[in-house]
């Protein structure tokens, strides 16, 4: 059960975070299910979502290219039109449509995507439905829509937050986290991305009922407006929030700063490096393990994007290689 | 060498006519290459071409869907959008366009977009360049592009037709006829579909060196101001002007009329039943095939293509076992 090659794992999230994680992570092992959350509807996916009445396909497009092993429909995936109606949109946002169009059913689209993609693992979508993220701020004004809870000013920290209507969970999404060897919580906006993934409640229950330990990746940088001042435990009881239960049995951080430099070009946007509370998570029920994290700078890949991607990123393949010796002494 | 099955057979044209024929020759031979003119500028296919500096993809979508072995892929490349910012695009269209976007060349994404479809056989734009149609009226006019031609009213017949600017021919189109053991020219629009198609010098020149027999499907009706009164032998000497020499060796007529109404309602929109001229088919340096080919009325998919399609088809199957029976004879 120590082999990480034959471990099923589970990785929990959506979006860049999810992606880079699962790129690197099926070096190791070929038995990857993803479970996105599916209530993206910014750029490119909401006007689709918006105009098609389909399911949000952009996050679930990336963990999928993440997972492909062709590089041309890789590219081709990725690849945003830059010129005219199509301006911004990623061409696999459009496949991915297109087939829940021509199949009636977001599911089949995602099988057939992969298979196409010839993908190792497996993508999931937590449910079958159509969701809004909602978080109702202090003044009593509720935001609805991932895109505005992402660019909300929460003017409080752990905020209310729910989805609507009720979800329908994907049967395949519990199922995977009931039979995994272990569940990693990726890396992500801790509100618009990791939160509506982990608050189904049918996915919360079968993460408390399975055997594999729980490890949560926790973020490099605080989010203005909502994360202001978080340490790495503040991130990991948010994270149990959400499911309600102290589920963790890992928390997996960095310890590695960056230069001045950077750090203070962050700075100018409200983004702080996060600070590591160490008599905190000395005390807590879950093992912190402390790792140089921090990769080189990103790169934007294409100017057609419709949404902002920040700078730093986790060294995926050093996050990989930390989850798999976790999980060598887990076992 | 008379085993069908087994015959390297080439079928020019591109559109609706070598759509339905190639998807059912593919039931005979596996050894089919289709041969795609590559002026198409109208609808979903212009807005692409414009917008995006790509070359027309409409035209090889619907070979490529014709000769797919994968249903649900082949539904997907037909699939046009019906709402919002894409209404009217066919999903192949942006594949293509996507992928020549991605690979920096046309002749790549068929090449790719042929193994993602599973295809039997291939398919083979005719030049590698951006060509424009041209037509020249009896008025002194000009009319440039397919669209344009394709909705002009010539005002004489046999206009003067040409392609601007110099076709770079493709070089596995000449091949492909090279090593033919049947050449087929699908029936189409004569001006807007087969001229494009037989005007490349290369081409004209591999046909009359080909060992292969040429036999040429004729339409079934006549288009008002560009073939009104055409009878069978008019369009085989049309195919032959375009061409620049005699090369035909078989030309296949349908010889039954559908009922008085249908025939009618064409008549109320200019459009005639191609009569079959048998004193002059008779002397022709061709044999004239005469066999009941008219299929059933046929309704358009979607209301959301963005081109008029006609009604009366070709009972494609009929056609391509004629086409058998006639191989057959002449091997």
């Amino acid at each position: 059960m120590s082999d990480f090659s034959n471990a099923r794992i589970v990785v929990i999230g959506g979006g860049t975070g999810s992606f880079t994680l699962l790129k690197s992570l099926k070096k190791h092992t070929e038995h990857i299910t993803a479970l996105v959350n599916m209530v993206d509807d910014g750029g490119s996916t909401g006007v689709l979502r918006d105009e098609l009445g389909v399911l949000p396909p952009g996050d679930v497009r990336q963990c999928l290219v993440a997972l492909s092993e062709t590089p041309l429909l890789r590219d081709l995936f990725s690849y945003r039109f830059e010129e005219g109606t199509f301006a911004g949109h990623a061409f696999g946002n459009l496949f991915m449509a297109g087939l829940e169009k021509v199949t009636g059913s977001f599911h089949e689209a995602v099988e057939e995507a992969s298979r196409v993609l010839n993908i190792t693992g497996a993508v999931e979508p937590t449910v079958l439905n159509e969701l809004r993220l909602c978080v109702k701020l202090p003044s009593g004004k509720t935001v609805r829509g991932q895109n505005a809870v992402d660019t909300s000013n929460f003017e409080s920290s752990k905020p209310d937050i729910w989805l609507e209507p009720m979800p329908m969970v994907n049967p395949a999404a519990v199922k995977a986290i009931d039979v995994a060897d272990l569940i990693i919580i990726a890396p992500g906006n801790l509100y618009s991305s990791l939160a509506p993934a982990l608050m189904i409640a049918e996915l919360a229950e079968a993460l408390q009922h399975t055997k594999a330990p729980k490890l949560y990746v926790c973020n490099l940088v605080t989010k203005p407006g909502q994360t202001d001042g978080f340490m790495v435990s503040d991130f990991a009881s948010e994270i149990e929030r959400f499911v309600g239960s102290k589920l963790l049995d890992y928390v997996l951080y960095n310890t590695r700063e960056p230069g001045h430099d950077l750090l203070k070009k962050y700075a100018s946007q409200g983004e702080y490096w996060v600070q590591v509370d160490e008599s905190i998570l000395e005390k807590a029920h879950y093992r912190a393990v402390g790792v140089e994290l921090v990769g080189d700078i990103f790169k934007p890949s294409s100017k057609a994007d419709l949404l902002p991607r920040t700078l730093i990123r986790h060294d995926s393949d050093t996050v990989a290689r930390a989850i798999e010796e976790i999980y060598r002494g887990s076992v």
